[in-house]
């Protein structure tokens, strides 16, 4: 297995990123993936009651169909509490990419990102699809992956090459942050693109079991977005037998699993105003959902992000959110390793013996840049 | 009914405080509050799962007693997270206490607030108890409201007079916040006094009622403590006839329910390092747990607080945070309502027209300043 930290597109992949105008900066807000053959897809959405338009779009295409070609995303505008006109406007997306490309807009996905509530502004989606489909390339990536940032201050992006029987296959991944950052996703995509030939139940097994332990292990604000997305693609390019299950799918999911989590870091690494990252793994739990309940409780503390922040070693506010949890806990078995707080990356480990599981979360400090960030933000 | 912005201790109640040396500071640091006669008590306890020692030792006295003389309370000092010695060190202020007043220990609660995880400084208190016994009286309640504060930048106090059959009913209540607030009571220690006549039963409905209202409709921070209290003492020196049920509890339920929410509210007000005082109310919802539920999914929303810090009238931020909460809603069916975001106070009604009910809860904006206070704090 071989970790790029970089995007690196699968075979018969291609992207393009433009400036389409959404951004009133002037940056790149318009991306575009495109499979030369079809592809299946397997998404996991927000669990926020109020999806935004493209989550309901896409389940509803997801549902009937089974094979894509193209995802589009937009970022600047989430097309998030815009109603049925919302709905309308992302199939509309659908559409107009599908028309320029001659598809069935079935096949293709859309994804948004950006203020919530503000009408998607279609025609100057409409006017930049041209562009976005004549720029589309292998390296068009450099540009996709930059379009669908928001906050973000760098890129977060990694590929991996490992063999599944004989063939190389890759798993390429692009994801963007930054705030609103909680488990089941927050405002989160992220986009993953394999040549893998694999089917349906397999694909859709192995993202779940990824992102369990990645996405769904992060938290910066504890706030769940309403359009947090990941979606994969695997187009079968790489050509190998059909993964389906036993160890040729043990290794997919590893792979997978790498680069989830390798994308998942980095998000939380550009968490809003963070100036540390850390990780908190509760062991010796009874089980993996026990043991991250725990975890998340003690990184979703602002009272424990702030200490951090202010290098405090406040150890009570980890027992409080501890309690918090609503987990039973021995207060005379309990153990907590807290590294040092003036570095960067910071680890703590409760353990509260239990039983024989952990799970491991990643979260950041809470800041003063933090509340700025997001006091202006508009 | 006769509401007083100032504590008034009812007939047969006195008071202390002193600074005793826990608080490096000097500040007063440890409260006396003594019933000249029996009093019954009612008391709600964090729902924390690591509690800490007074709160184990003050149910322990709670089910085996049903008459109490006084409450003992430190600041400086949580005495949690102090494991095995911190249960004994709680029993020892009550029996030191006890001892120099000739009573049972099991008619003496004790209360602590402040750091977590160090031990209590048992001596110190042990040379204050006859200072504070000696200070004991009417007018003590002036220091020993300040005796309980931490964070506090405010006294926190309310009392209320009204007849109950033709006698005048006092009831008299004291709190101190002022992080770690959260519904199930946050680092809250509130003591409410009353000389009314009541039956046990009715005492414990009463304060459930008034409480679920009031302490536990407020959050600052989400964070929830181990040591929260909420602790009434019903001594029956207004020698009305005995409140049980109908009319009269119903009346002196209300009483009570106008000083807690006064209280919550005071807290609020005084939330680290506040800016703003934030009411949320959800209406026309299925049942109150679900309009609680979803107004305090609002109110812990650290991206909502930081919108309201910033005066940005970021809607989204409102819509994310309830379709978080897991109600079932329809988005044609949301109405939000957002008071000017100027002003210090700020309301909030957010109608998701399913139903009749509605809950209203209260919380601050998150500011630089609360990031400040908490990262230093030690």
């Amino acid at each position: 297995m071989k970790l790029y930290n970089k995007a690196i597109l699968p075979t018969g992949f291609k992207a393009s990123g433009i400036a389409s105008g959404i951004k009133k900066s002037g940056k790149l807000d318009l991306a575009l993936f495109l499979s030369e053959f079809s592809a299946k897809a397997s998404c996991l959405f927000t669990k926020n009651k109020i999806p935004a338009a493209p989550i309901i779009l896409n389940q509803r295409y997801l549902k009937n169909n089974h094979l894509f070609r193209a995802i589009i995303a937009n970022s600047g505008n989430a097309n998030a509490f815009t109603g049925l006109h919302g709905l309308k406007d992302a199939e509309l997306c659908s559409k107009i990419l599908a028309k320029n490309l001659g598809l069935k807009k079935e096949s293709v996905l859309v994804a948004s990102t950006g203020i919530i509530g503000r009408k998607l502004p279609v025609p100057k989606i409409k006017s930049g699809v041209p562009e976005l489909i004549k720029k589309l390339s292998i390296l068009g990536i450099a540009q996709a992956k930059k379009a669908i940032m928001t906050t973000d201050t760098f890129v977060k992006e990694v590929s991996l090459k490992f063999n599944i029987a004989n063939k190389v296959i890759t798993v390429c991944g692009i994801a963007k942050g930054a705030g609103m950052i909680a488990p089941d996703m927050a405002t989160l995509l992220s986009f993953i693109f394999t040549d893998a030939n694999i089917s349906q139940g397999a694909l859709d097994k192995a993202l779940k079991a990824s992102v369990e332990e990645s996405f769904n292990c992060i938290t910066v604000d504890g706030c769940m977005s309403t359009n947090d997305s990941v979606m994969l693609l695997a187009n079968g390019g790489a050509r190998n037998n059909l993964i389906d299950s036993g160890k040729n799918l043990k290794l997919f999911t590893k792979g997978l699993e790498i680069v989830c989590l390798a994308l998942a870091k980095k998000v939380v690494k550009d968490a809003e105003g963070a100036s540390k990252f850390i990780q908190i793994k509760v062991s010796k739990a009874k089980n993996f959902k026990e043991a991250k309940l725990a975890a998340l409780s003690i990184a979703n503390s602002t009272l424990f992000k702030t200490a951090v922040y202010g290098e405090n070693p406040n150890f009570g506010r980890i027992v409080a959110a501890l309690g918090s949890s609503g987990i039973e806990t021995q207060e005379e078995k309990l153990k907590i390793k807290v590294s040092s707080l003036k570095k960067k990356d910071i680890s703590v480990e409760v353990i509260i013996n239990k039983g024989k599981a952990s799970a491991t979360v990643y979260t950041s400090d809470l800041t003063p840049e933090y509340i700025k960030i997001n006091a202006e933000y508009n």
